[in-house]
């Protein structure tokens, strides 16, 4: 990488943290107002959008990138009306920024209290899919935060136009254009520069691939959204409802098999295993999911459709396919200890109407979500109520789970006196 | 450094991790009889621990450490009575642990809220002063979170005394003394390798001179709490009630210049400055302080004892004594402008009386905490109503400011469905 390629990047990182100050202290309307706008423009610049992702997209089949990458690079009409229907419900979402909150009158009289303001500069390195370039720039640009966008070289051209509609949208509103900066370079060697920016890039995001999303956790200088890997398990006690049990493990695996949350491994209690099992593999083996038994389980499931023994790597794996792994227990410390051990901290799950076992559960899972008679799949901003979602965050630092608007600030205090001294 | 010190590093912070999840499961009662008993101790056990903070004074002085050490490294009675105080007082606390928030039953009659829960392993390592042993080691057992000591070598009998009362406390009311470890080896390479331990240690608070904690924040893989440079700032703005300036910028330099949220810089209208600088020289004067001034300061103060021009170095540097730069500007945006450039976002101030540019202020500084009309001295946990303080954060992820007990905690989603599956 030249020089002053590296210099072009520095320059407009802190071009976007220089421009992040106004942004910060845009009003919610001009925010909005943008938001609006962008969600205009995605949709009267569809046939632009359109053919650059047709170009990206060819180039893409010719240099041989595989189907399931070409499908997240695409962007057709209907995708591009769902990308700004996002970016509206984004605008109808309360403004965290600005929020002043734990005020107090301590006894000597200052008032103390804190006031919720935007992180800085966000890096967002992704890859494939140019709806991120969107995605995370109304996110940012919501939360009052600059953001530095390096998308993959396969989408550049989309992300390019997207980036320019995001840009003139907030222009437009009246706010900085220069807060959102796009990195229009394919140099690989950019994205090692952008994580050592400490100090200059406040937060980094990254989004691809589980190697990728790691290789930015490992040598990013900053602190990163690593939205985790997700090992989830759902336990299935002694005094569960069987009939829920089954609904539940059902959805948990099949309802979106490609997600985080969905169900990897199912721990079921001895008691009702020879009940329960059969009536879960049945159910499961009419969406094809392939079922990886231990001993106890094979046993009980030999000779149903898609049961096969386990291998030790079906535990602690997230398949993220119709896959998954079933173990027998005699008590729930041995489910907690499988847990502990293969877990990844991610959606954990017990399925009881024992108060105590659920309490215990809730108690000694160390996981951003644990879950009682319910779906691991709802580990969701959107239905957890958050609105928007940045990523799902497996770190306890910040802020653990899904990540909204407010987990993308930070605040200062803020201290009123009437000339108050420290005795 | 030989493998096997390392690999017993790697036993004992995984031992403190192990015992940890024990510890952040016990109940305030038995935490806060671990307190108690550590604080009997440390009575009780006087004698002890001033002999073996004499031998360590004794070879520090042999080799040479500086009298500023000295001071630091030395254990009196009256210092290990105050000691005791201090964690008496972490005692009587809240306790955060198992605090339940935000909890919201949606829509669809799913529960959703937080409950705070604890990091998990804390890394300490420090310098000189013995007290840090109790210190840290009493905020990380309150707030659940297992804890790996590594003083300096320079106090090591004292805090492996200090330590092993810690351990024994915890182990007299019930919980898990393993949960706090101290790394009884001087070898200096120990440090770099707790550095790397990513996923073993889930935050590192280092403390020590700013170098040190420079060292460690730029080296630690895993997210470090970096008390911060304070670079302070007073501004006076033109409409300010110059009595309380003057009350207020004394206290701000003299009360303890040592701190980090002492006054540094000293920033005055042009409209007031010819009434105001004289009056806080003077008062700064009896007090010996050297004042450095720009060039219109040192043309309204030039005679005075203790003034002499401001060199480029004079601003945006942390002095920790009797020295303060002064700068008269004509409006606010100057005066915001000098401190973007040359405040470290800890303590910032204005006094003033007009309420518009008390809140322009308020809006417009980054800084962990913003006054109008009191001295930045307030910038501290207890003075805050936090309690007692790990630290005081110049970052803006997870915490920022005073870091109390809350701060040192995490927090988990618990989701209670009756038999919830997602559409």
């Amino acid at each position: 990488m030249t020089t002053s390629v590296k210099q072009d990047l520095r320059v407009q990182a802190l071009a976007a943290r220089h421009a992040g100050r106004g942004l910060a202290r845009a009003s919610s309307a001009v925010k909005d107002e943008a938001l609006r706008n962008i969600a205009r423009g995605l949709v009267e610049r569809q046939d632009e959008i359109v053919e650059a992702n047709r170009q990206d997209y060819d180039s893409s089949a010719e240099s041989g990138l595989s189907e399931s990458l070409l499908d997240r690079l695409l962007l057709t009409p209907d995708r591009i009306n769902a990308l700004a229907e996002d970016v509206e419900s984004i605008a109808i979402l309360p403004d965290p920024i600005g929020e002043t909150f734990d005020m107090r009158t301590l006894p000597n009289g200052l008032q103390v209290g804190k006031r919720r303001v935007p992180l800085g500069l966000i890096g967002a390195i992704y890859e494939s899919r140019p709806n991120v370039t969107i995605d995370i720039s109304c996110l940012c640009l919501k939360s009052g935060n600059a953001v530095l966008l390096r998308g993959g070289k396969e989408a550049i051209r989309s992300n390019r136009l997207l980036a320019s509609i995001v840009r003139d949208s907030l222009v437009e509103a009246g706010g900085p254009g220069e807060a959102v900066q796009f990195v229009d370079s394919t140099d690989r060697a950019l994205v090692s520069e952008m994580l050592e920016m400490k100090g200059i890039i406040d937060l980094m995001v990254p989004r691809g691939s589980e190697d990728f999303i790691r290789f930015v956790d490992s040598n990013a200088s900053m602190p990163v959204v690593a939205g985790g890997v997700g090992v989830c398990h759902t336990y299935v006690d002694r005094s569960a409802d069987l009939d829920s049990a089954v609904a539940i493990a059902y959805n948990a695996k099949v309802q979106r098999p490609s997600t985080c949350n969905a169900l990897d491994t199912l721990i079921v209690h001895s008691a009702v295993a020879h009940e329960y099992l059969p009536r879960i593999a049945r159910a499961w083996g009419e969406k094809g999911v392939e079922i990886r038994c231990d001993e106890r389980a094979f046993d009980l499931l030999n000779g149903m459709g898609g049961v096969a023994p386990a291998v030790e790597s079906d535990w602690g794996t997230e398949f993220l396919a119709l896959v998954a792994s079933v173990k027998v227990v005699d008590n729930m410390d041995e489910a907690l200890a499988h847990i502990e051990t293969h877990g990844s901290g991610h959606s954990e799950a017990i399925l009881t109407e024992d108060y105590s076992a659920a309490q215990r559960f809730l108690d000694e899972v160390d996981a951003a979500a644990v879950f009682v008679n319910a779906s691991t799949r709802f580990t969701d901003g959107g239905q957890f109520g958050l609105g928007a979602e940045v990523g799902i965050s497996t770190q306890k630092m910040h802020a653990r789970g899904p990540m909204g608007l407010r987990e993308m600030t930070s605040y200062k205090w803020i201290i009123l006196g009437r000339g108050h001294v420290r005795p």
